[in-house]
């Protein structure tokens, strides 16, 4: 059995956007064991949309098509899929008065546009969207093949998949034939995991294993195949053969972040986290927030951009910051405990540094960061230094402080 | 003129890589005016691959192919082309050569594959490839069309296109003609920018402009054909037309964010800014420091998760939140009223509210979300609805604060 997915607009064709989508329904595919067989990107004209339609559903088993919902004019994936299966729209009234109570919740009025968005196919299926607008749609057309249409808007595609179409795949699939565990490392690079991972290539020739170097971690995909048990019980022996290789360095697994992670353990503990950062900005705090019931252990922090914030907000001793400098050991040392002392809270974060461009000297270039963890009897320090542009230096700092509370809080420092 | 990507590759196909060589193509293509009809993705099946190649150059005047050309069994650009066009591999020994010297400046032996790389057409022109071992290839096919092959390695392919592909495009079209002006718009949604637009629409019949909604704007996308000095002063032309119609909502252009926006204003009137956030936990901050320079006015802030932080770090009488609640008005112009003072700083920013998905009540549904700004004698608040996971509430919200703060800075409130 095999798909192919089809991206509907032309903002998808310009030099601004790359393709995400494709990836979350990929996902979901790979899961039960279907093949994809082409994707492609088709901007807003009516008679190449037909064509393209025509020509991808007569390659596949079924196509997956993303955007084109809107309530714009240029929104023409309606009218093509009218014209390319010869079928009939009509108004559906329910989601006109559902989309007229989005707006008047907000206190606003609907654009007359909207009412575009109410058509649906006489004699197929329409898919109620809980998280937007655009309704979508679940066709059968030449003689059992199928068509799905989904909005383009991320969270809304995100859910739709969830609600109409992974229930769908398991059921036409039998059930998943495809396993993938991933285990995501904190600590080193990709190479470095590459390096590690010799002796287990070396073992499991022609075993699919993937390394992946994303923003959040290097993360080693496994893929096990057959009935569950099986394809279970294989990654779980590969996994452990995984975890001797990188112990404590693997933070997590599949749809783990750091955040999570440390959420969980922090909330399973009771135990509470405060934070001061300064070259950070408050992405440290940011991140942490990302977690739904981060409140129940995140008190709070300050976002310490000058020295006197440092002092008044983290209680760091000003006579301290003009000995060490800012960006110091003995800095980020005392913005973690003053921090913790000040919210009473069970563990302190400190970041301080240099994200640059500007700002570096030849003993504290750009990138140079310090960060620091105190607890109440003890503190743990590292000296990072990365290289890139400012958000990227923002972002591995926090990376790093992030897993050093980790691993403070398992005790394996 | 128009074109057609194709991109080949298995491994394009699957739910971890992201294309971004398109990206590349495309911004060459917008330069020179060529528009981009379709791009798409097939897998290494020499079937799927000669039928796409068939399909896609019927539909364009010329055809621009990356990857497939490696030296494994599975890279079969080079037969589907072959097979599509009719055409006649030959084995160019200055290829070999050179693979083989530089398999030897790396102390390596060619090992045999390798050679497949060598095969290039009869009569048709293939080109050097000085970034790595597969050659690329302009081909001239069914009668004055073009199709252009590189290798998918992206520095590879960068290399190529700026040495063969640019300058035939610069060729092709007489030089640049195409001009992209973006104004990015705050405070309005999508339609509501659609809707505005309308009579604008109707003045200029057929002329191309693009609506995108973006996580950081609704953006205006103008673009201006011909040679430079015609171009612009048409886009100057429209582009006043459209700060008629949107006003002081255009907060930037083209790279701008509002958070460059604002630090540009901030550091021109030597003002400073400190901020006090519960629901968006430092991610406010955190856009501001993503800013080069952003020390010069961002002094810093508190990130007040709990009822107790809000008192300790920005002052906010204890007694106003227990009357008012921790998300209200008053507690959001007082977290802006409190650390305005206690850093000094020109203007305090706000904000309170709930993330989701957990701790809505009736009242004070998830998405609430309160914002404020203070100056030295007066203030400004917005409550804010907003619908959406948890980072898309912490997004908008501090989307709007900084627009809000913006339109103070500017006395159009």
């Amino acid at each position: 059995m095999n798909a192919a997915i089809l991206a509907i607009g032309s903002e998808m064709l310009g030099p601004t956007r790359v393709d995400t989508n494709s990836l979350k329904i990929t996902t979901a595919l790979e899961r039960y064991g279907i093949a994809l067989a082409r994707k492609s990107v088709v901007g807003d004209l009516l008679g190449d949309l037909v064509d393209e339609i025509r020509y991808a559903i007569a390659r596949v088993d079924f196509l997956i098509i993303t955007g084109g919902l809107g309530p714009t004019e240029d929104d023409l994936t309606r009218e093509a899929l009218a014209a390319a299966f010869g079928l009939t729209l009509r108004v559906e009234q329910s989601i006109i008065d559902k989309i007229e109570a989005r707006f008047a919740a907000r206190g606003w009025k609907m654009p007359d546009v909207n009412k575009r968005q109410a058509n649906v196919f006489v004699d197929q299926q329409w898919l109620p969207n809980e998280r937007g607008t655009a309704p979508g749609f679940h066709l059968q057309v030449d003689g059992g093949k199928h068509v799905w249409v989904f909005p383009g808007v991320p969270h809304e595609l995100e859910w739709m998949l969830a609600t109409y179409f992974v229930p769908w795949l398991e059921e036409l699939s039998g059930g998943r034939s495809r396993y993938r565990r991933i285990l995501k490392i904190a600590g080193l690079t990709e190479s470095g995991v590459e390096e590690k991972l010799k002796p287990y290539y070396e073992h499991h020739p022609g075993e699919l294993v993937t390394i992946l170097a994303t923003s959040a971690a290097i993360e080693v995909h496994l893929i096990g195949e057959g009935d569950e048990a099986a394809a279970k019980a294989q990654l779980a022996t590969r996994e452990r053969e995984l975890l001797d290789i990188f112990g404590q360095r693997v933070f997590g697994y599949d749809d783990d972040t750091i955040e999570s992670v440390l959420g969980a353990l922090l909330a399973s503990r009771n135990e509470t986290l405060a934070t001061a950062e300064s070259c950070t900005g408050g992405l440290l705090g940011s991140r942490i927030t990302d977690i739904s019931g981060s409140s129940r252990y995140y008190l709070g922090g300050a976002v310490c951009y000058t020295a006197a914030a440092k002092s008044a907000l983290a209680n760091v001793d000003a006579a301290l910051i003009r000995e060490h400098g800012e960006v110091s050991e003995e800095v980020a040392v005392a913005l973690a405990q003053g921090i913790r002392a000040r919210f009473g809270a069970t563990y302190g974060v400190g970041i301080t540094g240099i994200a640059g461009p500007t700002g570096g000297t030849p003993e504290k270039p750009v990138g140079t960061v310090h960060i620091a963890v105190a607890t109440a009897d003890a503190h743990h320090h590292r000296k990072l230094f990365s290289q890139g542009p400012r958000t990227i230096v923002k972002w591995y700092s926090t990376q790093q402080a992030l897993d050093l509370l980790r691993r403070v809080i398992l005790g394996a420092i």
